[in-house]
């Protein structure tokens, strides 16, 4: 075992125990893959749709379909079923209101088989060997379990929504993994590409690591392109990640 | 893709989509290495003890613990806790008074570094490539954490007690399981080496697969030596349980 000087045990890359990620986006490219799932779907039943802005449209309900969880609107509600639920609105406004009841569940377990960005599995693996690391996202248990499979995610644990039944930036997510770790937060280090994360997890004391995707939301995104605070650590992907705590 | 004749869509191997494995036991050797732990520990600090006795006491208490928390006697503790009390009593009846805070506490994080039964990580990586797999254990999430990663156990996702503030074999744990994968019950198959824990998931409508482990307790175990039941399947071991699932 290494002799640590009592400066390196001070430093927050000593401290943390766990690293935890915020998924769609920051790990898996889910715009791409969705769109290369809504593709093929559409070649195979012979509808045209801009898929793009179904993607896009199917992703922008997420926000407002989990506020109402929020509010109590609707009752705790599983992200399958919020994309299932904005699915169904959403089609007709592109001129698709034939598909059966499988074909829709089908499309919305795309969510279910996203890409992983090409740094993300050597980066997770090398931060693996020293952390414990997992998801932290607002899509369910199952759906979390499943994508890293398909993905080939090296979770060390899964943890979705449905395990606090809340969605983030809801502190009872953040404090919640800490809880089930039986770490302190500032043991615990949220990775993810979207400010607002990282800020409700800061003010509860977890570690903080921005990894920008300049690209998650397409060629013109104009959120998240920078870091808004000076968050622990700022790295340009997960492998740069992994080099600068390991 | 296979195709599948009616015959086998119609056996359980087909319909089950995850296995939990009983982890105690089932997974890992605790009681080899708890007394090779409590042994070394003996040397350094000069402690002469009957290891083994203090060992088969320990866990003895585990039951009877469980059981307080069932009744309401003791509010919600996890393993961990319920483990570092009955160590705290225990240890008093070996003429050992002496020990500090932080060496009971090492001692207890003696469960997190348990070692796999010599099968266990060949049959769960081949198991692991067509179902999800993990852990269902009475030990606390990180606790379960800890010790995957100590005896490189490639879980899918972590079930622990605490996920359900339940220990087995209350129904609140497999149904659990199977509310957080979005699986019904026959999907969901338990593995494990105690009769006890089988009844308690056929009960509810799950698959079972008995691995009996015969020195679990030691040469001279009377208990769980053969099948109470005509489970679904019976394996000698993991990589047996394996080449008869996949």
């Amino acid at each position: 075992m290494a002799i640590l000087t009592s400066h390196e045990v001070d430093t927050p890359e000593v401290a943390v125990r766990a690293i935890v990620f915020d998924t769609f986006g920051t790990i898996v490219d889910w715009r791409g893959s969705l769109i290369r799932s809504l593709k093929s779907f559409g070649t195979e039943h012979r509808l045209e749709a801009p898929w793009e802005q179904v993607a896009d449209r199917w992703r922008a309900a997420y926000q407002p379909n989990m506020d109402r969880v929020r509010r109590g609107d609707l009752e705790w509600t599983v992200l399958d079923e919020l994309h299932y639920m904005a699915l169904v609105e959403l089609l007709p406004e592109f001129g698709i209101g034939s598909l059966t009841e499988p074909d829709l569940r089908f499309l919305t377990s795309c969510w279910h088989r996203l890409a992983a960005w090409p740094d993300a599995i050597a980066g997770l693996l090398q931060l693996k060997r020293k952390y414990i690391i997992g998801p932290l996202s607002n899509g369910n248990f199952s759906l979390m379990v499943n994508l890293a499979k398909f993905a080939e995610l090296p979770w060390d644990a899964i943890f979705g929504a449905d395990l606090f039944r809340h969605y983030k930036p809801d502190p009872e997510t953040y404090l919640g993994v800490c809880g089930f770790l039986r770490l302190r937060p500032e043991q615990v280090m949220l990775g993810a590409a979207h400010n607002y994360d990282l800020a409700a997890a800061r003010k509860l004391g977890l570690r903080t690591a921005f990894i920008p995707r300049p690209t998650e939301h397409g060629p013109r995104q104009t959120t998240d392109l920078s870091a808004d605070q000076s968050w622990d650590v700022i790295a340009t992907d997960l492998v740069d990640l992994a080099e600068r705590l390991t």
